[in-house]
């Protein structure tokens, strides 16, 4: 039989992927569980989209251009003009996802072997696309006591060899909720030109910021990084529409650009309905953002409430994104998660969480702490916050 | 300023793109220009796909499942089946497209600097995912004058090394139109079990085959290649799909799937509508198909016949996809073809072909063939080949 490759062998599984089936069998034994594990919102995708497929004249579903649609792409440098991130529609590639733009990106800017600096915790697929593309993580630790602040320069710059190519960071974060500041842009900024390093910032979380007087800084507002940024990005949490499977690349680096369209092109073209609704996404009114932020904010603020009542728990308020890293008075987070699905539960219902060791990639970070997404609706978040607390006297009571 | 990687400097361009200036330019100029360049077909999508989209029921546009929905397998399955290819859901992953069939199984199989023997002239696309993916292409030459039969199993043993992983084929063929028989795919399995490597099959033309009396031979036939062979496909050609982006990779064997899961997990899931419309397709009606087939046999015929008519082309009848190889009496189909959109035309229309060059990986080869898609109704192919036909005795006068 011929064998799969190393490759095959060392992409990661997903961090919750285990766990499945001990959900499955607590639900086959009628227990109900509260899903705090995946970043999938209950919140409605605007109409103005849902309608657009809806009317849709298409007759031939044929290719669209690599780069997406003109029309897409020019709405879609109206929107971040609007952000005060100048560009233009040929500084576009529209991607299947955000993870599509990531791999263009990954595969633009590094060679097999090189490296590149992402600070830890972090959204655990970039571990798959970088082993995909043959590129090696090297995580800088952030750490829960500081609320997962941009660690020193100093420590990023002990990290950097003649192999580093980029520093990548996710803002708002996943898992972390953290928000850099102005200052840590700034910072950023410095590292990149002083080193000659690409700042890859995925943004897809832009909107999700909930504290007055704090806003989002993105890498293309003017920190004089037009050689040095590629955001990356998606609609899939802003619209409530993973399911279209539509993100994009941008980049003022005219060679980025055009390197990343070779791997466009190779591909063919994005998907043609996805992107019909996300042209039309981008004429949601100004309401429905209003509302689904005071959704999230009450949620975050809740579950923060609720989670600090909790002796030896420790969690770090998020400033954005929707979810948050939560400390554990315990010594394995994926055993626990394991053993709320597999042996415990109160009043026939228990909770799913993503341990957090696998948005890690230094071996044993991480391993008594826990992600949770607060994707749900209040009165479940209180529940489930209270499973959590019974959950961890019995656990810790054995 | 920061580099962008050799990987992206080595990437291929699409082998028209450097002609769709010249095509741009001529049709500001009021020349009308035959597009016989791409793959896009003119036919009408299935209604049964299109109403399935406009009458869906999605109010939250989630995830699916990474594989692919479990409704949409089991259809698919069914499909299988009917083709004789016995697999279950659980044998199939829904992409992103074909495209992304073949990186996942390219992940799965290739390490950085393995090998992919591919019988030239092949789907120049295969180049930029074997680029991507740090795969090295070995071409396997197959010739015009045989009408690009399997080249013999010595051409191919000569080929293989210890970094060899896996032989591609693309059945029928793109650009050659070739179908396999069942005696040259049996030789496949012989070659693949013997030297234990994987056998791809790029079959998203399964049903374009013409002629009474010739069938297609799926390598998850009865060729006792379980552990061997992986299926690429796609509706983008079978339903006049192509916008969809919905693909899929089929393997009996249970390693390459679980590998492939991996990477089809770090990217989430296929697109949500486009799956939506894929399943339904598969309710499309035979008369349909019949339609089709009898539409692309009729279009093939006359264009085979037509450039039969002009002295010193050779072309050989593809059986089946709706492509076929033209060699010219000329020396540089490059320059032709540039030189037809830049230079040329006959009362103010011209054509648009693709240099063979590009389908080839072994340099010089098919520098003076072209590629035609017969994608056009039977009036335009026929104006098309009239058009050719004075463009090469102007061209050849010069």
């Amino acid at each position: 039989m011929p064998r799969i490759s190393s490759k095959g062998i060392a992409m990661p599984s997903s961090p919750i992927r285990k766990l499945v089936p001990y959900a499955e069998n607590a639900k086959k034994n009628s227990i109900k569980v509260y899903h705090l594990n995946i970043g999938q919102p209950d919140i409605k995708t605007p109409d103005v989209a849902l309608e657009a497929i809806k009317n849709n004249a298409v007759e031939v579903l044929a290719y669209s251009r690599s780069e997406g649609s003109d029309e897409y792409r020019t709405k879609l440098a109206a929107y971040y003009n609007s952000n005060n991130i100048a560009v233009t529609k040929d500084d576009i590639i529209v991607s299947t996802g955000g993870s599509e733009a990531l791999l263009f990106a990954m595969g633009t800017i590094a060679d097999y072997g090189d490296e590149i600096i992402i600070p830890e915790p972090f959204y655990a697929n970039y571990n798959g696309f970088s082993t995909a593309s043959g590129v090696k993580v090297v995580p800088v630790n952030s750490s829960i006591e500081n609320g997962f602040a941009l660690p020193d320069i100093a420590d990023f710059e002990k990290l950097i060899t003649p192999k580093t190519k980029a520093i990548l960071i996710c803002n708002p974060g996943n898992p972390t909720g953290y928000l850099y500041s102005k200052q840590e842009i700034e910072k950023l900024a410095e590292i990149v030109k002083k080193h000659d390093l690409f700042l890859i910032a995925d943004e897809v979380y832009r909107e999700f910021v909930y504290d007055d007087g704090i806003e989002h800084h993105s890498v293309l507002n003017n920190f004089g990084l037009d050689d040095y940024a590629i955001i990356i990005d998606s609609v899939s949490k802003r619209y409530s529409m993973c399911g279209a499977r539509v993100g994009c690349m941008v980049s003022k680096n005219k060679e980025v650009i055009a390197t990343a369209m070779k791997f466009a092109q190779a591909r063919l073209s994005p998907p043609t309905y996805a992107q019909i609704a996300s042209e039309a996404a981008l004429d949601t009114p100004q309401s429905y953002f209003d509302n689904v932020i005071a959704e999230y904010k009450e949620r975050r603020d809740t579950l923060i409430s609720e989670l600090s009542k909790i002796d030896g728990v420790l969690v770090s308020k998020p400033k954005g994104a929707f979810y948050c890293v939560v400390q554990l008075p315990i010594e394995d987070a994926d055993d626990f998660a394991q053993w709320m699905l597999e042996k415990f539960n109160d009043q026939e219902e228990t909770i799913m969480v993503a341990p957090a060791s696998g948005f890690y990639s230094t071996p044993g970070q991480g391993k008594n702490q826990i992600r949770i997404a607060y994707v749900l609706k209040k009165e479940d978040l209180i529940r489930s916050v209270e499973i959590l607390k019974i959950a961890l006297e019995k656990y810790r009571s054995q």
